[in-house]
């Protein structure tokens, strides 16, 4: 009895630990969402919201770390268990950088002027849903422990990718054709990369998801 | 006798465990200096080093991983042992992540033309000594348990933001005046970038040291 205790404990700790990375994820994605939102539409009023929520973000992340040693001072974990415990330490801490980056790209929506001339402001948010879909779906393998999606979200970084070294040519031939535009290209620049980083951290965090499923990372992708 | 064995063979464990961590700032700091030695002189062939050496970081982190599952698997540490090896755990990541932008960094240094004309290349090495400077002084303070030193490499990471701020400026009216460059200038932009993010790497380690030493983050300074 005292070992079914013990595993059941053990269990609604887990959950808890899996619901505050859920939580995160969530805030995080409707970061990414409404950064770029604020960014098309010149509304720095949003872009101060999402500046301001991402302090609910690190609120989280401190929560989950302080639950992850918890339960390894209660419960001393073993093997599968412990490899969780570990896991929802490094995922949380990569979903709160994922939120840094939307605060960041939030952060440049007062700095952009002329919005309407930059085709890239097409672009950006389509790419970054491409980004927060990933976030998504490796939150949700997370949560169903499948390395499958896990792998999946992984392909997937290379759209990404794609969208980013286009978006950058992009910039590039639009600064060299207006050079009063060059400040505010540069910043839609960085937004770009911040989505790129944010496609390469869901990407970490799908392969911390296949090591927490099956003990071992992607042996075919590198790192 | 029991406990002080066991008391023991933690702080073998733990001492091994700081040894790789070190190891990692070692290499972390070279590859900031090398890649930044390789694009002020144009030396792609050095680049191309910093960037395969990147991979001992990734399996020295991986070391890291495994052992601190292993020490909490076979100590069950409490307290302070306990936040001692969560603090590895996380260090051991934001080191990691540190090399991957000296890699970046490094990976940008074939797609730079006419580097004789850019001041920044005179900036970027001196902005790069101060953030690898932050990296190294972090590491001894974590070796050292120093929650001051933390405190001091927080405070140094203004200087990394100033840099950033007069190095933007500067590569902005540099392709304003010289549309030609763009592209190069561009990249220089995404330099400048990875050691201002190193730079806050440091700052985060920083406040994990803190955390470590003293139980709390340094409450006066904003995550």
């Amino acid at each position: 009895m005292m070992v079914e205790h013990t595993v059941k404990a053990f269990d609604e700790d887990i959950t808890r630990l899996r619901g505050l990375i859920a939580e995160m994820g969530g805030l995080a994605e409707v970061a990414i969402h409404e950064a770029l939102q604020a960014l098309v539409n010149g509304d720095e009023e949003l872009a101060a919201e999402v500046v301001k929520r991402d302090k609910k973000l690190d609120a989280l992340e401190t929560e989950v770390d302080a639950m992850a040693v918890r339960i390894l001072a209660l419960r001393a974990p073993m093997a599968d268990d412990l490899r969780e415990i570990v896991a929802a330490l490094k995922i949380g801490g990569v979903v709160e950088r994922i939120g840094d980056y939307a605060k960041n790209i939030a952060k440049r929506v007062g700095r952009i002027e002329g919005r309407a001339r930059f085709e890239p402001l097409l672009l950006l948010p389509a790419m970054g849903e491409v980004a927060s879909e990933m976030v998504h779906d490796v939150l949700t393998a997370y949560a169903a422990r499948d390395p499958v999606v896990a792998r999946e979200v992984i392909e997937r970084d290379d759209k990404v990718d794609a969208f980013y070294d286009s978006i950058f040519r992009n910039l590039v031939s639009h600064m060299v054709e207006n050079p009063s535009t060059i400040s505010s290209a540069a910043q839609l620049l960085f937004v770009a990369r911040n989505i790129e980083r944010i496609g390469d951290h869901a990407t970490n965090v799908a392969e911390m998801v296949h090591y927490s499923a099956t003990g071992s990372y992607p042996s075919d992708i590198e790192r």
